[in-house]
């Protein structure tokens, strides 16, 4: 995939200096992960598979040392169990889910933060989030890259999120591609039934991409 | 319903003086809705009902003079379109769904406060969440008050919310009650088909109440 990213709260020793260059070699090579879109006046066109695609990263960020389903400190218990991943000090979240997550995950690792908490017994560093950009076609609700990023803006400059934080938008490049088409149980499911390499065609369109089978 | 209450952030001036006795007497006349339960297991028993509480608290609200679904500032807009409620400065947000959705509305209301941000053309002068208390059986992944309890504390602690909040838990006391029993289309749907006045049985079990019918 494609990705551009913005670093908030920037400081002296760049804590992403580390693990930034793996992960952005592993999103380069990062497929095109489709499923049917299952919304009404939408049946047949193909968007962005959220489940496949983390599965694929888990995948990859384990390959390169991350630890996955790091637990949380009891300080932030109440915000959730687990980070997505952790490397060193830095907490990697993968946010391609509803939009309410982002917030509840940014102010977790800024309360860590601020009270100089671990993870993994490494001292906070730094986040790093993924979600995707907004032109990719995904499910209504999910949080984009562009909401993220002026969600983060307002945030840091309120001073209420002072951690360091590197936004990560994912993204595709119109034409013609190889994608994997996952198909589900059922609509909310996890449960793969097939994946299968297909031929789709990426077209911009008023608001956004649209994703169709060549 | 019973209720209790926990006040963050104290300012002098007492923001919620004017709503806060309103608001008192419209959850002490609040019945308990119910809904069957659709959890594995859990089939038959009753649980709280967060759709009809919510659309008695609207007619209850609106009559007080609160105006519901207001529409949020644009500065605010990357994490919501509206808040629930707001009387003067009051910002009120009743949160009985998934539990993110409480970091991102405390955090839209913290941020509106530090920018001194104004709801239907009033500064913003204080929080109202209400959530329901965590031994009244619900779906799996609400929010619960006393999760909503610790997650303030925590972020009070470390200064990242700064704007007076007046938390509030609603609950039930054990013994026998009339409750209000609804029926939806489905266990996601908010499309009513029957409502009905049921003698119910509030037990305590080892991990908070247990509803039945009497």
């Amino acid at each position: 995939m494609l990705c551009e990213y913005r670093d908030f709260n920037e400081i002296a020793g760049a804590p992403f200096g580390v693990a930034w260059p793996q992960l952005a070699h592993l999103i380069a090579a990062t497929p095109l992960f489709v499923k049917a879109s299952q919304q009404a006046g939408q049946q047949g066109r193909l968007r962005f598979d959220p489940v496949a695609t983390n599965r694929h990263l888990v995948a990859g960020l384990s390959g390169l040392g991350w630890q996955d389903r790091v637990q949380l400190p009891a300080l932030v218990g109440p915000f959730g169990t687990a980070v997505d991943f952790a490397l060193g000090g830095i907490v990697l979240e993968v946010q391609f889910s509803n939009y309410p997550f982002f917030a509840n995950n940014v102010i977790r690792a800024a309360a860590l933060w601020r009270a100089r908490g671990t993870v993994a017994d490494h001292p906070v560093a730094g986040l790093l989030v993924l979600a995707a950009r907004g032109d990719l076609p995904s499910a209504n609700s999910s949080l984009y890259y562009e909401q993220a990023n002026r969600q983060l803006a307002l945030l840091v400059d309120q001073g209420i999120v002072t951690v360091p934080v590197r936004l990560v938008g994912l993204g595709w490049a119109v034409g013609e591609t190889t994608a994997i088409l996952s198909t589900y149980a059922d609509a909310r499911s996890r449960t793969l039934h097939r994946s299968e390499q297909v031929r789709c065609r990426v077209t911009a369109v008023q608001r956004g991409f649209r994703i169709d089978r060549a």
